[in-house]
């Protein structure tokens, strides 16, 4: 995509679906602009995943909000949940084929923020010494 | 980029940064994988603007919401907010050079959600279904 591209669609779309409350496009943008959706779908690309492993490579995540994360990939179609009649139950996650389809953007976001962590924090450093 | 290289590069990072809850970079990707972050700087990409005009064309953000959303990007340095010496004052919010190396992904995030927005909500369809 090239920038005239890019600025045209914006001008054509700025009363676009997205920017109404009640599209159901906002409803996908919850979803997948979203910290733990971010973090969980990047483990998720390479690897089927146990429930406790991902809560152990995701540090900080609560119990419950990786119970909710995972339950609205599931839901939206995003990720797939296997359980196996074992002793106690074995549960595996993993992304479906349209889960797959969101991996050039999550790797995107996520190479953002490691790349510019820097010119972020000496803005912060900046912002807060002017607004003591 | 390929399918490959990503790969590789999410092995190598497996326990990389943003997995730990105390890297700064976890507090990039809380901005920027955020739903009002999304729609407030598409918004802000070919235009200055006014708190008024952002709050007229994201449907469904309150004042509260988007003042601490504009707040969040000037401090990490994404926004600028300009104030002209006007009665009453007039107040401008505008996109840093940093700021525009967040477009193509932000529209990558955009595009994705109003793409599979059809996919999404059969998936979600059947989940209700399944789960009653």
């Amino acid at each position: 995509m090239d920038g005239d591209q890019i600025i045209e669609k914006s001008t054509i779309n700025k009363t676009a679906c997205a920017y109404n409350a009640e599209c159901p496009t906002r409803l996908v943008l919850n979803r997948i602009a979203d910290k733990w959706t971010v973090l969980v779908m990047i483990l998720l690309e390479n690897d089927v995943k146990r429930f406790s492993q991902l809560r152990r490579e995701i540090e900080g995540i609560s119990q419950k909000m990786l119970t909710q994360t995972l339950r609205g990939l599931e839901r939206d179609g995003l990720v797939t949940r296997k359980v196996y009649a074992t002793v106690p139950p074995h549960v595996e996650y993993a992304l479906t084929p349209l889960g797959h389809t969101l991996k050039d953007m999550l790797y995107a976001i996520k190479t953002w923020s490691e790349t510019n962590i820097d010119s972020v924090l000496a803005a912060q450093k900046n912002y807060d010494a002017a607004n003591k």
